[in-house]
Order: C-alpha cells, then sequence, then structure tokens
C-alpha cells in the first residue's frame, strides 16, 4: 500500500502553480537552462549565498548594500546595466569564493518568489549538476514535493521537464505518484536519459542559447549530473547551502 | 527551408491559452475523454448539430427553447438535473439523428469558450475518432494551428497530449515546429501509439472513469482513430459537420 507516503506533483509552468498545495511541501525550483545550475555552481564553489530577487534594479541596489556581485540575464543574454550573467561557468572558486551572489533572471527567480507568495513550506532548488543532492534532500524530509518548472514565460520547456523526470526516476519508490505531469517527465527522462546532450539540441532553448550566444559548454554543464552537487535551500531572502 | 509553413503549437492547459496567438490561427479544442469524441460520435451520427455551453442551467434552458437533448458532466458523471451524460456511446444513430445535442462538460466546452473569447479564427474540435479529419482539415487550411489540451481542471493531463502528438505526427511535414509542448506530445504518442488503450491505464483520468464509473468502453472508443470521422466546425455558437 501507498497511502501513506508523501506526493510528488509536477507542475510544468509558473502559470500553473497555484493549482498545487505548497503549504505542506518542498517545493523544487527548477530553471535548467541556467538560474538553478548557476546557483548551485555558485554555491559549491563556495558563495556565501545567493540572493535571488526579481528585477535587475533590486540586484544591483542590493549588491551596492552588502557588496556582492549583482548578476543576471533578460532573454537569455546578460541584462543592461550588469556587469555578470547567468552562466554557471563565470562563478569559478577563484571568483565567486566567500562572495555573496544577487542573482536575476527572466524565469527561475520569479517562479521562487511565486512559490513563496503560495505559501510553500520549504524551497529548495534543483538542476542536474545537484541532482543527487536534491534527491536526498528530498527522501530524507518525507513530505509531499512539487517539482517546479520555471519554464520559458511560462511556457513549458522540456529541459526542466527533463530534470523533474531525472528526480522522479531516482525517488519513486518513496512517494505517491497520481500526476500525469509526472508520468510525462518520468517517460521523458527514461527515454532520453542516456543522450541527453544529443536530445538538447532539439530543444527551443537550445536554440536560443547555443545559435545565438554559442553557449554550448553551459548547456553540457547544465544537463551533466552531479558536477556541483550541493542542497541550496531559501531561508529569509538567501540561498544557501547551511 | 521551412520559413513559409505555418506553425503548430500545442497549449497544455486552458490556463496558458493566452500565451498563443489564436487571432490567425485554427484552433482544435482536445478532449479526449470525453467531451470531443461525444461530440464526434454525435455528429457521426447525424446530430443536426452540437451546441457547447458553460453550465448546466444554460443546457437545460436552451434545449428546452429548440427541443433538443440536455447532455453533460461534472467531475466525470452526469450532472445533477440531466438526463444524459458525456458518454460518446450514448449517441447512436437511433437516438441522436436529426437532433440537436446541447452539451456542457468540466473542461472541453469551457476551452471552446476561451478560445472565442481569444479571438480564435476558426475552432474545431478534435479526438481519436474523428483523427483523420481533423488532420485532413488542417493541411486544406495551411494556416497556423494551436493545438489545445483540455486538460483536467486547468492541470495537464495525458490523454489530451496523446491526441495532439498523433496530428502531430501525421502532418508535421506541413508545417514549422518550434515548441518543446508539440515535440513532447509526438515523443509520447510515438512512444505508446502501439499500445494506446494499456497505456492509459497508468493514466489519472482512467482512473476516474474506469475504476470510479466502469466506463471502459468509452476509454476504448475514445482512443480509438477515426471511428466517428466527421468534421465539427464551430460557427455561429454551434459545432456542425457542414
Amino acid at each position: 500500500m501507498q497511502t501513506n507516503k508523501p506526493t510528488i506533483h509536477t507542475c510544468f509552468s509558473p502559470a500553473l502553480l497555484h493549482l498545487y498545495d505548497l503549504s505542506n511541501a518542498v517545493v523544487v525550483i527548477i530553471d535548467v537552462f541556467r538560474a538553478t545550475s548557476t546557483i548551485a555552481a555558485a554555491l559549491y564553489n563556495g558563495a556565501k549565498c545567493v540572493i535571488p530577487v526579481d528585477e535587475v534594479a533590486k540586484a544591483i541596489e542590493i549588491s551596492k548594500q552588502i557588496d556582492g556581485i549583482a548578476a543576471g540575464e533578460r532573454d537569455g543574454k546578460l541584462a543592461e546595466g550588469l556587469q555578470h550573467g547567468n552562466s554557471p561557468l563565470e562563478y569559478s572558486k577563484d571568483f565567486i569564493k566567500d562572495k555573496t551572489l544577487v542573482l536575476t533572471t527572466t524565469n527561475g527567480t520569479k517562479l521562487l518568489q511565486m512559490a513563496l507568495d503560495n505559501k510553500a513550506s520549504t524551497i529548495i532548488t534543483g538542476s542536474f549538476p545537484n541532482l543527487s543532492a536534491v534527491c536526498t534532500f528530498l527522501i530524507n524530509e518525507n513530505k509531499n514535493v512539487v517539482l517546479g518548472c520555471a519554464g520559458w514565460k511560462d511556457r513549458f520547456n522540456l529541459e526542466d521537464t527533463l530534470f523533474a523526470g531525472a528526480v522522479i526516476a531516482k525517488i519513486k519508490e518513496s512517494f505517491t505518484i497520481h500526476c500525469d505531469s509526472s508520468l510525462t517527465a518520468e517517460l521523458l527522462y527514461n527515454q532520453h536519459k542516456d543522450n541527453l546532450i544529443d536530445f538538447a539540441s532539439t530543444l527551443t532553448h537550445y536554440h536560443r542559447l547555443v545559435e545565438r550566444f554559442g553557449l554550448i559548454e553551459d548547456i553540457k554543464f547544465c544537463l551533466t549530473p552531479d558536477g556541483a552537487n550541493v542542497l541550496p535551500l531559501y531561508e529569509n531572502g538567501k540561498l544557501t547551502t547551511n
């Protein structure tokens, strides 16, 4: 009997988040290309914390106040007024250790704010670089899970869905799943897990990032499991690994 | 070069419909279990027309005015106050020929109304029983297409997605597709097209319909191609095949 196990639901778009009860759940914010990959990389490389914000002006203001690094993107490229973007490869240990990253992005940081507004019990961020850390945390917490895909401007995207599927494939024995989105995510992941980077070339966001901006190394990092295997937990306005 | 071909987008939920430009597009309303399967069956069996409405009271009122048959469901079962439900198998030729069906359902008729409100250029309804008729129409129209999945109370569902995938698999050579939802729909359909009815037993809506209401014959009809191969076109408040 599975009735005593907690549930997993997968939410394909920020515009559908209101359909799920977050009040007693762990919400995993998923923005594979690239916000939640960048958050994992920065924290793995020793950043003190990451402060996600929704506006460029706010990122600049907060980073000045705390002597942090303002960074982010809009529409896949460096946001106007910022010197640092949303590439996980920018945040090497030499650059980011002991610093605070103040990050604003098109989709991922917006979804995180929405999860807060919808009274999520616990918020973490996930992407392939910290897949195992996310799975371990979810199993240990033993609470309901909502896998929140950031998508692209409220549209469904495949890369976030594939990560949701990877999580489900690893932890489903510990949960009750009665959710077509979760079933779809797992089916897609199982179909493509052995060739994720090749498969990525068919995705809309791949064209945006690689053909326009040449970011193939970013794509590889973002789709490779456990390259920055930390658990970013959101508390008091900050993501930290403590 | 594909640049002169019209586009296909797949919309996974009524709550995402506003993200798509319907103003110069054919919108296919998809509610496989069971509204758009029932619409195909009724028209195939000689119904004069189907009038989709959003409320039970409205269905009763209109059917009285025009001597039609008020029918519909809420939450998968016969709506209170109605004598006829949302099963395609109810609408045999003996029963429905030359009559008008006034139909209200949880998801499909709601989405149709939303497509109207969003100024869709052309609205048709589709499900497996009229798969070929839908595909032929879309190729002949040569306009942009939005495959609108009705889902379940705004949540993603797999059966509507599978039908979107079946359409895409048949007509994609005539269209430009740059949409992760469409790619997903086609991948899922290709993975399961040879065992749709077996696969259906894993879907959330299957449990709702079969375990609670015993509707396995409905499921089989709704997932079998071309059992009622007509093209329901919405004009002036009515779906007809003319």
